[in-house]
């Protein structure tokens, strides 16, 4: 047996994988709604021979039959991240994966329902069977670790759980003292972006933003779901936006933030499709390309002197009085009141996510039960945010994931800031006059930097190894919080010194 | 073991094949360009796949483990149905079957490189060597038959091919006397359908005739595509129409067409979903679903009365003064110059057909070969419709098929229209009132008929028996011919009596 064997066996994974990711974006954007029942089915097959493929005997003696010292960065790469997924696997049982592939469904069902009737009981019984699942799970890989750690390695494998810990205490020590000086500072009343636009003119206008950040058509599609999502792969990566009826930058930084994630996929290696080298790596990551496009780029004034021609070319009446500095407030006020985290700014954004960690390791690891999540969720919206939501729906039920059984999952959004200040600190050095070509809409350099530093890498390098080669540190919070104190400070006119 | 465990397998061969029907969905669809080599991968390994766990010892072992007596019906036919395939298959070697494949790819590429320079020597090579891998595939499967009938029964297991061959001898017999009447006979110029449309206003159209036959939006989706087809299960199936410059009736009556497919496919019965059982019976029922709705409604004049006004409704200037009569022998008038079999009528498209068959069968068989493909097809334009192609793109490459390896697969379309006449002499004398019925839109009574003695069936029935048991007469070509003698003997005011 060979190396190129288990490469061959390697792409079969991969291909089952990309299987799924179409029959899933098919299912979010065309599927007419009858089609889930069927839909779930072909899912649940293709997933689960996924797994047994995985986890077979047949690729553990193609492991091992491999002589390591004759591979190359590449094929090492492969090997090392099929074993680990496949070690991990390995320790969990069959019949606990499809209990917890059906529980999540039966969740996920829940909370819609208790979500639209405000009524937690209604969820609150699923979710304490799909926690003990969990915890279930956690144990099997490894039960000499908290529930919480093990869980997290699923989303981030190569970000040490202490790292993260780290940078959301840091975020959380920083941002709460500027949450504060803002809320007493002037308001700023802003409404650029409100108006009426007609649903097909702005999905033009959405269809323009995208081309002239580099979407190419030949590779990809931009569509409408209720939720924006990203995906695909080096070939065909699809994108989707919403529309928020009256605000048009419902719309705009929806997709500038998928573009984000789109062209980390299309910059991936195409010779290494379907195999871990030429994937992207884990959330995090993917999470700092979406944000860098939409916060350093998308909320950036630079941006907006670019953009708001376009923008007027389309609606003139609405923007001939705009000015560039009413987008530039507009698009990065912080709204007091908002208790919603998808609408959060770059700045309150990561007290959510502060707020969904700390309650949710204390809930996987056995320190509160499911009862109390309003109760803590409330409690942490008073002190980090000086909010009281007045409904569950609006607290803690506004977020779909852990009804995915995704515990262990928000931390990567707020990695993803971070990482995105860290790496795009270093495309300013490195690409001349980016500001400048930005603010003249010419955004190839960057997108080729980009490409050639982070994406082209796929999965080479582990995720620490790669943030330190780009960035020529280690992850941490520190550029994150002085972009924002800079920013924040210059636009609410307060001295936000560390 | 048990039968439910089998049942669960087969169940997985289901759902493989139904994700490979959306990716190819989405393929022609929806899907950038560039997607497609990502695309090609992604379905060949689900074909795979398949195809590896149907010949796998577990299935076999499963199928011994089953005691047939304690089955019942349905069960009896799941087992039937993968028996039979699964002993097929079992005959070919995975090596042939990836080498078909491939070149299966290379073939279609080269057809369309050679029909858009017409020049039938960049096919000739690569479809020889498609025919060598046919014939081994056939010789695998059984040595002792001739090829072109092993083919065959990839396509129509349970149609005994002397029934085929009976069926188009006879056609021919029966058409080519009336061609030859009709071209002595007076033209119909007719153009009912010509002229300006446009094509979202088109589009609207046909959708609303979808409806009107009715297509439920919550089962399914109708898009454009280069060529019409049906796609789906009975949860979620999908049609397509292309337009047609300056021919409303070019995207009308494909939507028709296709909405026979697709009703047969929403009709069957969901609690067998992935299973044989729950799956269509061959490409003959289904096209008998499709051409009946077609051409036994669509193109007759109750349904011309219905849909005339729709028209006028959408394009006042254009239809006020067309009258129903136009419209009828418009949509069925013989083009005496068209050389191209999906442009043809219900008459002469079988001599297109017949065509098809002889030459294929002779290739096949290796009574011919490659190179004599041109001549032995321009030959028999000439005797059986009187025409000489000019080109070899409108003559012997005009079909994709036989570049998709598809020999023995043209009579099914025949057989799909003399099915349909049987089917639907049933059903005018069991449905009450069927004319008025269509000539006021109601086409419920219609659609539950054809659900309950066909559609909801499945493949419970071997397919002679199906038609048998709904008939009360086996498949035979007579009221097909009948149907056209009387319909063209009125249209072209002539005596076509046997």
């Amino acid at each position: 047996m060979s190396y190129e064997e288990f490469e061959k066996e390697v792409k079969v994974l991969g291909n089952l994988e990309e299987a799924v990711g179409v029959l899933g974006w098919d299912e979010e954007v065309m599927m007419p709604e009858k089609g889930l029942e069927a839909r779930s089915k072909q899912k649940s097959v293709l997933t689960k021979l996924r797994h047994e493929k995985l986890v077979s005997e047949r690729l553990g003696e193609l492991l091992e039959s491999i002589d390591r010292r004759d591979l190359d960065k590449s094929q090492k790469a492969n090997v090392r991240e099929i074993e680990r997924e496949r070690e991990r696997m390995k320790s969990v049982s069959a019949d606990l994966m499809e209990k917890m592939s059906q529980k999540e469904s039966e969740a996920v069902n829940a909370w819609k329902k208790a979500k639209k009737e405000d009524n937690y009981e209604l969820f609150a019984e699923e979710l304490r069977e799909l926690v003990e699942l969990k915890r279930r799970y956690a144990n099997q890989i490894n039960p000499d670790e908290e529930p919480y750690k093990v869980l997290f390695k699923d989303y981030e494998p190569y970000i040490g759980y202490e790292t993260m810990e780290k940078v959301l205490k840091n975020l959380k020590k920083g941002l709460v003292p500027i949450v504060e000086k803002i809320s007493e500072a002037e308001d700023i009343e802003q409404n650029a972006f409100k108006g009426d636009f007609e649903d097909e003119e702005e999905m033009e206008l959405n269809h323009e933003l995208a081309e002239l950040l580099g979407f190419d058509k030949k590779n990809g599609r931009l569509d409408c779901s209720e939720h924006p999502f990203t995906s695909g792969n080096t070939f065909d990566t699809r994108i989707t936006t919403r529309i928020e009826q009256g605000d048009l930058s419902g719309s705009l930084m929806p997709t500038i933030h998928e573009l984000g994630h789109a062209l980390y996929q299309l910059g991936l290696p195409e010779g290494d499709y379907a195999t871990p080298r030429g994937g992207a790596r884990e959330l995090s990551v993917h999470e700092s390309q979406s944000r860098l496009w939409e916060n350093q780029v998308g909320r950036s004034k630079e941006f907006w002197k670019f953009m708001l021609p376009k923008l007027e070319e389309r609606f003139p009446e609405k923007f001939e009085e705009i000015s560039i500095q009413d987008c530039y407030e507009s698009i990065n006020q912080v709204y007091e009141d908002n208790m919603i985290r998808v609408k959060a700014d770059e700045l309150t954004y990561h007290l959510h996510i502060v707020l969904r960690f700390e309650i949710g390791r204390a809930l996987m690891n056995g320190e509160i039960e499911v009862e109390d999540l309003p109760e803590e969720w409330n409690k942490r919206m008073e002190k980090y945010l000086g909010l009281e939501p007045e409904t569950d729906s609006e607290g803690v039920m506004q977020d779909i994931h852990w009804a995915w059984g995704n515990f262990g999952y928000f931390p990567t959004y707020s990695l993803g800031s971070v990482l995105a200040t860290q790496i795009y600190r270093e495309a300013e050095e490195e690409v001349e006059g980016l500001e400048k070509k930005i603010e003249s809409g010419e955004f190839e350099d960057l997108r080729d930097w980009l490409k050639t530093h982070i994406h082209s890498k796929g999965r080479l390098l582990k995720t620490e190894e790669l943030i330190e080669k780009v960035t020529n540190e280690p992850i941490n919070s520190e550029p994150f919080l002085n972009y924002i104190r800079g920013k924040y400070g210059e636009i609410y006119n307060l001295e936000l010194e560390n």
